[in-house]
């Protein structure tokens, strides 16, 4: 039976200006070559006052969208301030996207925010990186239990720096209280494993993949590359 | 029930003079932590004359074992001559080992070890390295063609410097006449992904890894990484 279960793919797109005409292509061909799901990048938009002018591409696939507007400490490309930040933050929100991703750290500094994600229901997804290493699996928890405060769903993002990191990411899956919905997993080339296996077993509830083979994020696997793989587990699995 | 398939680890132990006395120990230690077969790699042995002496450790151990004698352009250690290597190897076959490792150089450029394996019925796993790069498909499994004339047991390992290279080992256990036993895999840290899944979206027989976690091979998982990653597969898939 576990073989009849679709691992999710989330396919990250940067929403860039001079890219507005091909956007709403773009994220077509995402979702037609195996994705199910698209994070809009927001923080890539150099101008934010040209957000309405772009949103119009984008709400066609807002049911299956994560909106993100990722701040510099984090990886992201905003370059505003916080306040210009946590305003456009609610501004999308407002239309509706299967998940706002929101930085903890975010949610944690700014009561406003958090209090209008609360009295709006947003669906969040709450999220963290840590670009240099992966804490230890008592970190990783107690951090979770932290998160879930906001939302059911929660990104942890690490940086493995051995084979043991990314078994610990995937060992968080059997350890954290199922109710949570749980998309972690470990960037960089010794991190492949638990991208992959995140959803296999792990109960993430989707992975992230590039829609090209260049990757940005180190260790990410292309949609291509994620459903070959998982093409394979079906065959093998069902 | 795929999930009651057992995954079969592969353990390599250099064959050292010094450590003659605690061999023994060690590949009872192996198999007590989760490994199914233990490669001894008889190419560590400094002299072989030293091989009468050292044989009485491993021979308890013979059904669960492969006997390799690795020659240094496939990166092995062995410093004698070729027709030395080619005695030894013949001598190591009449233990009776589950498997002798022969590299298919060795067998195709000398007729006298072929036609000994062959009229003794010598139970083989023909083995190929790339210690650069994975070659197409095409030339893989033209390759696995030509060597399967000497056994229905094959070991190919190549390099994986894309994600890709891995996929593509992992693709040969979809196109390869499934009367053969390939054991197919790549090195490097981009390899790891093909070394874990070769047994489980593949139908290798076993996969290898180390005794410790400082791995000899790039990209090599130790017993206890192996052996925590398919038991997650277990409680998942079962």
């Amino acid at each position: 039976l576990s073989g009849l279960v679709q691992r999710k793919i989330c396919v990250a797109i940067p929403v860039i200006e001079s890219e507005t005409e091909t956007l709403s292509e773009k994220a077509r061909h995402c979702l037609e070559i195996g994705a199910n799901l698209i994070e809009f990048r927001f923080d890539y938009l150099e101008n934010i006052d040209k957000l309405d002018l772009i949103i119009d591409k984008v709400l066609p696939y807002k049911k299956n969208s994560i909106f993100t507007l990722r701040k510099k400490e984090e990886g992201g490309q905003f370059r505003g301030t916080e306040s210009d930040r946590v305003a456009m933050l609610m501004k999308l929100a407002s239309f509706g996207p299967q998940f706002v991703d929101i930085e903890y750290s975010s949610i944690t500094q700014n009561d406003e925010l958090a209090d209008f994600i609360d009295q709006n229901k947003v669906p969040v997804l709450i999220s963290w990186h840590d670009f240099e290493k992966t804490p230890s699996s008592e970190t990783l928890i107690g951090l979770i239990n932290e998160m879930r405060i906001y939302s059911n769903y929660i990104k942890i993002v690490t940086t493995a720096n051995t084979i043991d990191d990314s078994i610990r990411m995937l060992d968080l899956y059997t350890l954290v209280d199922s109710r949570i919905n749980i998309v972690a997993f470990s960037m960089g080339e010794l991190g492949v494993i638990s991208r992959v296996l995140c959803t296999v077993i792990g109960e993430s509830p989707f992975t992230y993949a590039s829609l090209e083979n260049a990757t940005v994020a180190p260790g990410q696997l292309s949609v291509n590359q994620m459903t070959r793989i998982y093409s394979l587990f079906k065959r093998k699995i069902l």
